[in-house]
């Protein structure tokens, strides 16, 4: 079927049967979401590994040859299905996605258990499926994998070959994700790699992301006294902890919003007039992405346009700080220790390591006296950037705009995605990063959900992609 | 025997009746510290009211008239022992103390259960007794009950007449206090208060304080989205609590050390010379003092001694902080709020009120748009100095320098007593501070201990103070 599988025949049967088995594909969805796969939490080993044989087990009963490779850390779902005939050259395409969700907590603001996905009504969307990794990215992988099921169905075929890795450290920082690249790299490598973990541009429009924002993150510990002491009889000549801490986070930003680590923002390009004013003219809402999470106001660097900021700037967040008593009333304390988790969003150009560094030299400059600090859990991803002329990227174009009957907008995205660095800097292999979530499917947290259209339709967005990168056979 | 409490006979069978049942006195104080009376945290309500009966139980086995009195909180427990004869008008003391404790977490930093109460051997002090207010405060508490227990025994009197009040929220801020002592002041007023719940000098050197600082405490909560944000999404434009919870109270201290609230010393008075001479000639320990917790210099505000800044310094301390994801690993959020617990150390002539009212002001003339805060459990109370030359502060001197060989030290006292407060200025009574603990006792920390000879020597100690409070007729 060389150069036709996007014929209007040949993709009706295969939409024809998304149709069909929709109701059998929110079964799988809703059994996958009930795995609770929380590879941040040692607690929850277990539960990825089930995650990764059920994965598994699912391509096998498409016919794909899977299996679940361990690591030092979570396994990785290894996955090929290739067409028995092998001429004309066919294209293949790897398939990335992970298995892995974040914590739930705070668990007392879900409607309902995080990890018993609910089909429930929505007055803006219709039906939504409610439950942790429900966009994030458990229902993002079934799109795909669902795609393949239809197109084997309808014709016992696939457009492209395709391989899938489904990763369970994507919410941990991906440690184990080098190595297994060094091991397994050449299985794996195709022409290119399909992502799906990112959003569209709005509810009606789609979107490929061209660029990521990178990440570094680190964990501050300062220490002081030797034991907990009592702040009547110790305040004031004891040193505490949480001072040193507070007013060495307090001071990452200045007044202008802007962080002050020496050299942060050295390697950061401009955009280019042409590049801010396209983002100018796709008119987006600051006001609303705002408005739909409770604020009114841009906060960060002062005088730049959101999508200026998500899409070009590095920032600095603290994610979390503990110290101290935390529980119910009060205790007059000066503790031992207290602690930060930080998180660098960076741009193209920024190295994560002299980002880190400089973090570090920041911190020992402020240290007083009796005061010490230690870090833990650092590491990092640079940002990346796509070929947007690329024969893959058009065909994706061409898909979404067929589907969605308009053509995606091509986007930044400001969280980082660790793999497609990988995929880039150790494979050579560009991706293509398209996803069907929304801005308000709220991702690690509470009550997170993937609209029912956002499945169905994603699904069909993936089965014309599949269709469109066989025709127009992006083989290298 | 009036007039001849203190003669040598008259107490050498008191003291021999001490050291004949200072087994039993072990047992008893046992089982006090096995009751797990944390009074700041409600699951613990029942132990607290077990704690409360179990002390007016043992006061009844004395001859006490006692009883526990339930307040809107922790129960009171009201005990009086007065002497058949009414002429010549006798003495009549109030004792106070505590029956709660603060809760013990760290756990895992305890060499022991905290509530299961161990008699260690100990290279500096011989044999300590280890648990959870072992000497904050209820080991100091039966130092007196067992000095009473002693008198009955040997004499079926006590020198002066006795009231004793024990507290259940002095760990929690006493908010039950002031609405009892306005019900029942006129029951409970005495001649003097004996408090006990402060240290001696050193292991050998008794001490009376004569000057307490006051306390003044707010629980300050920063809300900003109204749900938990992804960091890499909303990274920079979203308004993120913790960056402006550390900001603010990172900014609690300038450079000096000095607190920056507006205000915060307009009425601080600067010790005079003479004290200041007095102070230092004390020799009080410095490297001492902050070497036995690990720490090397003093911290706080820049050129001032460690007794001057104790006694005669206000102070703000930052006693607990929790915001985000505080679990194991990364998690990438911006939280919709992050916590502080703030604690003032307060001198005399400052108002809490005023303080807290300043902390308000401070905080909301910094808060950036898109953030609020909110306050819970502020309170305080002012700080207090004493007479030394009141007749019962020399009965209680002298009492003190012939059970320890030398004159007790007059010290100030960092810490608060609130209840100090409220007899001066609700019932217009005097109090006497005198307390058996020391500083490495590591009070509201794990592994809390109070040394056997403390238990011992304070029994003894208050055995002696009673007879020359009886001697001095300090009646009114």
């Amino acid at each position: 079927m060389q150069g036709t599988f996007a014929s209007e025949d040949t993709l009706a049967s295969v939409l024809d049967r998304l149709a069909e088995g929709r109701d059998e594909a929110l079964e799988r969805l809703f059994r996958f979401l009930a795995i609770q796969s929380i590879s941040t939490d040692p607690i929850y080993h277990e539960a990825c590994i089930e995650a990764a044989e059920w994965s598994a087990e699912t391509l096998r009963e498409l016919g794909f040859n899977a299996r679940v490779e361990p690591t030092s850390g979570k396994p990785m779902v290894v996955a090929h299905w290739f067409a028995p005939e092998t001429k004309p050259a066919r294209a293949h395409v790897l398939f990335y996605g992970h298995y892995d969700v974040q914590p739930p907590d705070p668990l007392d603001e879900w409607t309902a258990p995080p990890f018993e996905a609910q089909l429930v009504d929505d007055r803006q969307y219709g039906k939504i499926i409610v439950a942790r990794g429900a966009s994030d990215d458990k229902g993002q992988v079934m799109t795909f994998i669902e795609a393949c099921r239809a197109w084997l169905a309808a014709h016992a075929t696939l457009p492209v070959d395709v391989t899938v890795l489904l990763e369970g450290e994507e919410e941990s920082g991906s440690p184990s994700l080098a190595p297994f690249l060094a091991e397994y790299g050449e299985e794996i490598k195709a022409d290119v790699a399909l992502v799906c973990d990112t959003g569209q541009w709005d509810a009606t429009t789609p979107a490929i992301t061209a660029f990521l924002r990178g990440l570094a993150f680190s964990e501050i510990t300062i220490t002081g006294p030797s034991r907990d002491l009592h702040s009547g009889i110790y305040g004031g000549p004891a040193r505490n902890p949480i001072h040193v801490l507070t007013e060495i986070v307090g001071g990452l930003h200045d007044a202008e919003g802007r962080v002050t680590l020496p050299g942060f923002y050295d390697d950061v390009r401009v955009p280019s007039p042409k590049q801010l004013s396209a983002w100018r003219d796709l008119g987006f809402d600051d006001a609303g992405f705002l408005g739909e999470v409770g604020l009114s106001q841009p906060a960060g660097e002062s005088g730049l346009s959101l999508l200026e900021q998500l899409w070009s700037r590095p920032t600095v967040e603290i994610n979390g700080i503990i110290g101290g008593y935390t529980g119910p009333g009060t205790k007059t304390v000066i503790p031992t220790e207290a602690t930060a988790k930080l998180s660098f969003r960076l741009v193209p150009k920024q190295d994560p390591d002299k980002i880190i560094d400089s973090l570090h030299l920041y911190i020992e400059e402020r240290l007083p006296p009796d005061a010490a600090v230690s870090y833990a859990g650092e590491g990092g991803s640079p940002a990346v950037g796509f070929d947007t002329g690329a024969p893959s990227f058009q065909a994706a174009a061409d898909a979404l705009q067929a589907e969605w009957g308009k053509p995606p907008v091509i986007v930044g995205c400001g969280a980082s995605i660790p793999i497609v660095e990988s995929f880039h800097t150790q494979l050579g292999m560009d991706a293509l990063l398209v996803g069907f979530a929304l801005e308000d499917d709220r991702i690690h947290s509470p009550n997170e959900k993937y609209n029912l259209t956002s499945f169905e339709k994603g699904a069909r967005s993936w089965a014309r992609i599949l269709a469109e990168l066989g025709d127009a056979n992006v083989a290298t």
